[in-house]
């Protein structure tokens, strides 16, 4: 039997976001590759289950292809989708940077999921409805001169964002600054949302403005959704919403097109 | 009994992509409201079905509305992710424009879905396994001015791409003058991958790069992924992949940072 590396993601909480075609990959598999409390949401009894710390994603995904190379059905968990900041990058890497023919018995596959960024902004509403963009302020694996000029450039195109891995206790600043980059292009009623563990027990929405956005309410749990200029709040049965409209006006960011060209 | 509007996803293809939360909300609507196709892949005998163009997305947000407010249990129909160029945004829109107190009865929520963009990202290996931003090249909802300057400083920013509605029969040029414009700020290897009807029967995918594209292959089923400059193409398993690294060089941006601040 030919052994197999599916690269699947439960998405961010619970059965009701796993797609049932994952549902089907994981049946199938024998081993369960991943961080303990993505494997914890799906595991029977079949499954042999090989739990590692959240940052060992390389050494991970040679556990995996290792495994399914002794023929083995190997599923790599991540939450959410595992395109989205997690597992099916750093398997093509492990693969990507192998010895030629290594692996290559191996069938690779990859399998979308909801991801966070989704559950968050359907809670929210639509602030994702027009253009947006997706940042890790994680400056673990890129320098935080990168991630400040994607910053100025995302802000300065008027995108929507979402910000992964915003903050955590080894990085406290980061977000601090991000919103105050931004504050320096866009106006500072800007809707900016806090969106905490979406679909879980613990789940919270603060909805904030860049004027008024308190980092320190932020941890790992946490998205952070920034609207564009013409995102907007709107009170609807008992509670608050924000959209980012499908149109655009004319006039907003062809002028800048003139001057900076 | 309370009226409702929940706006909900199929997901780009077929059951195996539908969550089993947004196969529960419709199988306790009564009412569903989209577009043909979307409606055709999820409709059950109980449901009365109504149908309407690909463009009215306002008019059938309205139409939901109002026939929540009426009692019934409706649920508004998009394939993908309804946040993501879909449903979500007209409704929200619909509501925050209407006079204060229209439809404060009615429930309003919105179920997340996997997108197209996931689908595609997953078949490719991982394109968005770093920061990425989405756009949608129609220029119906906003000047093509808006679109050219986003995607300028999406480039300088070193953004992984996915252009929604990249062309259509009536929007011929948008794709070719996007391209051509990503290719004066990106590598001419920067890899790009047309990716079309994932997941249907006529599922494709194309594997070039930016000096390479030809825009004539791409329609309204297409998705169109831009690698960032760290994007590359590996093969396995006797096909073509692509991934977009987890870590980022330090020395890549920051000399833009430098100059142009």
């Amino acid at each position: 039997m030919t052994g197999a590396v599916w690269v699947v993601g439960t998405g961010p909480a619970g059965a009701a976001w796993l797609s049932p075609e994952t549902r089907e990959i994981l049946a199938q598999a024998t081993d369960l590759v991943g961080y303990g409390p993505y494997i914890n949401r799906v595991a029977e009894s079949h499954h042999c289950c090989h739990i590692s710390d959240n940052r060992q994603e390389l050494a991970r995904a040679e556990v995996a292809l290792d495994m399914a190379e002794s023929g083995r059905q190997v599923a790599v968990v991540s939450g959410g989708d595992p395109g989205i900041f997690a597992m099916a990058a750093a398997v093509c890497e492990c693969i990507a940077s192998a010895p030629e023919g290594r692996w290559q018995n191996v069938e690779l596959a990859v399998f979308p999921g909801i991801s966070a960024l989704q559950a968050a902004a359907a809670r929210i509403g639509a602030p994702l409805g027009h253009d947006f963009c997706v940042i890790s302020l994680s400056d673990v694996l890129k320098p935080w001169s990168v991630i400040f000029n994607r910053l100025r450039l995302a802000a300065q195109a008027d995108f929507a964002m979402v910000f992964y891995n915003p903050r955590s206790s080894q990085r406290s600043w980061q977000l601090g600054e991000a919103l105050n980059l931004l504050a320096q292009e866009q106006a500072p009623d800007t809707p900016v949302v806090f969106a905490r563990a979406i679909g879980r027990e613990d789940e919270k929405l603060h909805f904030t403005s860049l004027a008024e956005a308190d980092p320190s309410l932020v941890d790992m749990s946490t998205l952070v959704l920034v609207g564009n200029s013409q995102s907007r709040y709107f009170n609807h049965g008992g509670r608050q919403w924000m959209y980012s409209p499908r149109d655009y006006p004319a006039d907003l960011r062809s002028k800048q097109t003139m001057t900076s060209r």
